[in-house]
């Protein structure tokens, strides 16, 4: 009999694959750019052979095969959309950047309700070039958010401002915690603003769970995936597999399970190493990790 | 004429190098480390030539000569030690390995006695090898700050927690926040337990001016360098020459100096950029860049 291995770690499987069907399947959400080998169609079709009930889209790929195609394939496919990435970038100083960037937002917004998710995912931006102001940024972040959230509630989607790990500070999310990123939520209704809750850039935060209890129902998703040491050298792809790096899983999740949370929890990873694995041996991995950390704590 | 060059950007010097006797220079040190291409005998007769009126010391290069020699040589100089680096890593779980941390941080306490320093600088350390408990070991940390404390004040010696950006959450320091720094310091008389405040590990906090004030007195150290990206392989060295990355510098320093901070300012940069130029050259530069962004508004 051969070993099943997970990817990318080569080690020995330490549970079971769920099988389709299988009920602690039943939350789990691929997000798309965890297998970024996959095309749109192939992550659909591979989430499902998997047993998963939901898939996180990305816009990129969406606009790839056209929306209206991919509205259509999700629609097939029986899976729901936990969410849809990502809307933001919102910390340019000029008006003309800032108006593009709201009617961007309003599109991701239309798109989410094409796609039949209420949760457009929000990346905040990191500080336009040359400038040091990152009040100033987090400012204009918040602004936006602000400008953008009856549009979105009006459509039935709600907004998450994904808080981002400090490393990405200067270059690509100014909001820095969960703390701070509820300060802005909380100046809207929780129907049209809440919180994204990513392991990755938020397992560091001193008081994460009184955070987390503080966000109750604003926690809009719920992704997952693990911090790894060295952080590469390209740092946007220093995640890992649930289980390879220093994240505790079962302590996480019990805090966000005691909200009340009843949505998907989404595997996002950004890694060469899974990318370069099989798509299904990915899908196949990060079942039995989300079996073995996640899902029984939820 | 020659244009006088910044290293490690080789940018024309925007200020002129304040000369050795400017009153300008009076808090500047020098972090040994931002000089690791010299040696202690080195750094002390660099920083003196340079018109520095103090240095921050490593244990390390210290022990390599000799305390004794050591502070012979500090006291020939008469250049102040604005504090020695460091004590800490405090974050093991076996009672051995514990004691033997506060041993070493007893004697790091008699060093700096040595050195006619009152500071020592704490890197509370990461998490041990496999723990995913990071509660745990922030507790541990703090729970040995308890226990030195005491031991420092008899000796005149102040115990600087220094918060540490989150991409070191894992493998070096616990501490994340100038917040959860002060939680644990206001346990603690602000005779014996302090912060360490620099620049590139809080930039990001949200709150940041908020707990500078919050902070006060308990300032026992003012280090500066910059946040540039993108972050290096080795995110060790990921430290920055002032005014070469994204730190908002004037906004900073002024919160740190209206808590009536007195002490010294130390440039403390771990760059390989850096290191691979002349020391006498990082030396100057640091003086410009300092003399440009940061005396002005202590």
């Amino acid at each position: 009999m051969t070993a099943v291995l997970d990817v990318p770690s080569g080690d020995a499987a330490r549970v079971e694959t769920p099988p389709v069907g299988d009920p602690r399947l039943a939350r789990l959400s691929l997000n798309q750019r965890t297998t970024a080998q996959w095309s749109l169609r192939e992550a659909l079709d591979g989430a499902r052979a998997a047993g998963l009930s939901s898939i996180g889209l990305w816009r990129e790929p969406v606009a790839e095969v056209g929306l209206e195609t991919a509205a259509q394939w999700v629609a097939d496919s029986g899976l729901r959309v936990s969410s849809l990435c990502r809307g933001g970038f919102f910390t340019a100083e000029e008006p003309d950047a800032r108006e593009a960037a709201d009617a961007d937002n309003r599109a991701a917004i239309d798109e989410c309700v094409a796609l039949g998710t209420d949760v457009l995912v929000l990346v905040p931006g990191g500080l336009p070039g040359g400038s040091k102001d990152l009040a100033g940024a987090r400012e204009r972040a918040a602004e936006a958010i602000g400008r953008l959230a009856p549009y979105a509630g009006e459509r039935g989607v709600r907004l998450g401002i994904e808080p981002m790990h400090p490393i990405f500070a200067a270059d690509r999310g100014v909001v820095s915690s969960l703390r701070q990123a509820l300060d802005i939520a909380e100046q809207h209704p929780a129907s049209q603003v809440g919180v994204v809750v990513d392991t990755y850039h938020l397992w560091w935060e001193p008081d994460v769970e009184q955070q987390i209890a503080r966000a109750g129902e604003r926690i809009v998703a719920y992704q997952v995936c693990d911090w790894i040491t060295p952080v590469p050298a390209d740092n946007l792809l220093g995640r890992g597999m649930m289980g390879d790096g220093h994240v505790d899983f079962p302590a996480f999740t019990r805090a966000v399970a005691a909200t009340g949370y009843a949505g998907d929890v989404e595997v996002e990873i950004f890694n060469a190493d899974v990318w370069a694995a099989a798509g299904e041996d990915v899908v196949a991995t990060m079942a039995r990790r989300y079996a073995e950390l996640v899902e029984p704590y939820l």
